[in-house]
């Protein structure tokens, strides 16, 4: 029974057969389940010989230069980007954020979406692309239409810190009463460190209600098949947390706060460019292109390709986001750099722009 | 035409349009094609407002003590060992390895259970789990078996290094003329850091089959969406190569061989365990057991409970790789402990033999 007195139908449910089948037989899967049937209180040394791992020995300890070479590479902070690509094609259905109302979930959208088959709503807080930050009320009105709805809400909080505006970051998990919410983090933003690659996934569910729904189980046996992040990184996490201070953070969010200054300003005197909102939090924003001020330009992806040739900016085209139209624009740049690219955007669109049709009164 | 004048019908091809037009589509895709535009002549500076990335800029400069966190844990040793689980079930048919013939390719299996649909064969050299190291004439017989079905050859030489038998390891790239040939590898086992997750797919292939069938094209797709290595891994590549003398190598090695060895010899003298075939490379060895001689113990894994609950020696049970009633014995491990473990292993089994059968002669 929930909170109103009513069994709630969730809607969700674990279970791909084959893949636990597959899972609970493999190696991994198997010796794991071996380690737990040792007797701890034997007093001989465990003989690991079920998986091949000869690096905790010290006879086969690592080689000293690739130590040392890893250690030298993450001082050297040249490392800490994104190496390569990364990104699944999405299986959620689109709802709508609403520009004019800060990029909120469109609540009306989402229930007249969402059928038998829909067992999660994905949100994304601060939200990259559109640079919005949730407020409780907008929160707990997701996680409402989420119960009401039977599903669980995915929260994606990966800017969980990155939050410079007015509005506090609220985490959904706060909501966990009302629907069950599975959240996702990492260290990437917080320590501006993306090419690290080590994230996580928290669940809030003070009901229970992913426990005895078998998700909890699932994302065990997904975990199993996903690829690890590297061990290296795994075992500076103690020291990470520790030994940061806040003074890291509040300088990297007021130069951050900075940077979003300086890019809504620009953005907002170039003509023919909307800014809806202005940016409070992750580390983008969102803008709309006016096609019809320019000549010979005849969408984003050709008024981004002709940038990048003509003022060697880069900015991604809104299609990429199937928004077509508009531009995703970071402005987690140098601020000087940042302030010279959006000034060449500006010349850009001046000189694109089409003529004043001064011939307009003549043909009359 | 091929260097017997006929036309050789490959079977395989690339070509997943969803996938294709989803990853063209993807963010990424489109924001490097747009650093493709870019006029490398024009003296301004790039201006990379396309993707949220703040770590290049001084001004976002990781946190120091995050830097120096995975630098000493990198130098610790501590973390080079696997962090967790991976691995994913597998798409292609199971052949046969004849263990009376040093585990080498059961080439007459393979011609009988190949049809039209079949793409690749898929070898591991040196083998984990059998120890085994392939001679240059049986490559050779794979890859003109791989020929004659139409099909490449995708060779796991993650164990590249360490063989230390007497036969040397052969590359199965020597072959691309015969049939190409994707090649996988790492440094986990050279360098003895498997927690460090970095490896790689090289493509040999001489006639540009594997180009001309788009391939090439789509593992730079897949590349797209898997996730990536630590940067701070790559970054440290270089130096990781530079640096570590044949010292390191070779001492490794040695010890390797020494473990196998003595892996060998105490297997031998148990006399309930058959090994088919002496390790020469890889990291393990497949030993098949004698049910016959147990009392109470039903199959591999029953026999692999027990021993680690009674002699807290982990030992992963055939029926993990698909094969009961064998045992997968690591010899990466610390000689005196490996020694120990297996002793253990001995007396685990003389324990739980069946009693002589004196009363046999009093029943007729």
């Amino acid at each position: 029974m929930d909170i109103n007195g009513s069994e709630v139908a969730w809607r969700f449910g674990a279970g791909n057969p084959s893949l636990e089948a597959a899972s609970a037989l493999s190696i991994r899967a198997i010796v794991h389940r071996l380690y737990g049937c040792v007797d701890r209180s034997n007093p001989r040394k465990l003989a690991p010989l079920g998986h091949g791992d000869p690096s905790p020995f010290a006879c086969f300890r690592a080689a000293a230069p690739a130590e040392e070479a890893v250690a030298a590479a993450a001082v050297s902070g040249k490392y800490n980007s994104y190496p390569t690509a990364a990104g699944l094609t999405d299986a959620c259905r689109h709802y709508n954020l609403l520009p004019e109302k800060g990029w909120e979930v469109d609540i009306e959208g989402v229930e007249a979406l969402a059928d038998e088959n829909t067992v999660a709503i994905v949100t994304v807080n601060p939200n990259n692309p559109c640079g919005s930050v949730y407020s409780y009320e907008h929160l707990a009105k997701i996680a409402e239409t989420a119960r009401k709805l039977g599903m669980m809400v995915i929260s994606d909080e990966i800017y969980e810190h990155c939050a410079f505006g007015s509005k506090p970051f609220v985490p959904m998990g706060v909501f966990g009463e009302i629907a069950p919410v599975v959240t996702l983090g990492g260290i990437s933003k917080r320590w501006m460190v993306p090419g690290w690659r080590l994230g996580w996934i928290a669940m809030t569910d003070p009901k229970g209600i992913l426990r005895k729904k078998k998700i909890f189980e699932a994302i065990i046996i997904y975990r199993g098949i996903s690829v690890d992040p590297a061990a290296v990184v795994q075992g500076a996490i103690p020291q990470i947390i520790a030994n940061t201070d806040n003074a890291f953070f509040t300088n990297a969010m007021n130069i951050m706060r900075e940077a979003a200054e300086i890019c809504y300003q620009k953005l907002k005197g170039t003509e023919c460019i909307t800014c809806p909102h202005k940016p409070e939090g992750s580390m983008f924003v969102m803008v709309k292109l006016d096609m019809s001020y320019f000549e010979g330009i005849v969408d984003d992806i050709d008024f981004c390709t002709k940038l990048a040739k003509e003022e060697s900016v880069v900015i991604c085209p809104g299609s990429g986001l199937g928004m077509e139209n508009w531009l995703r624009v970071t402005f987690a740049v140098d601020p000087p750099l940042l302030e010279d690219g959006l000034e060449r955007l500006k010349s850009f669109c001046l000189r694109h722009a089409k003529p004043q049709e001064a011939g307009d009164s003549v043909m009359c």
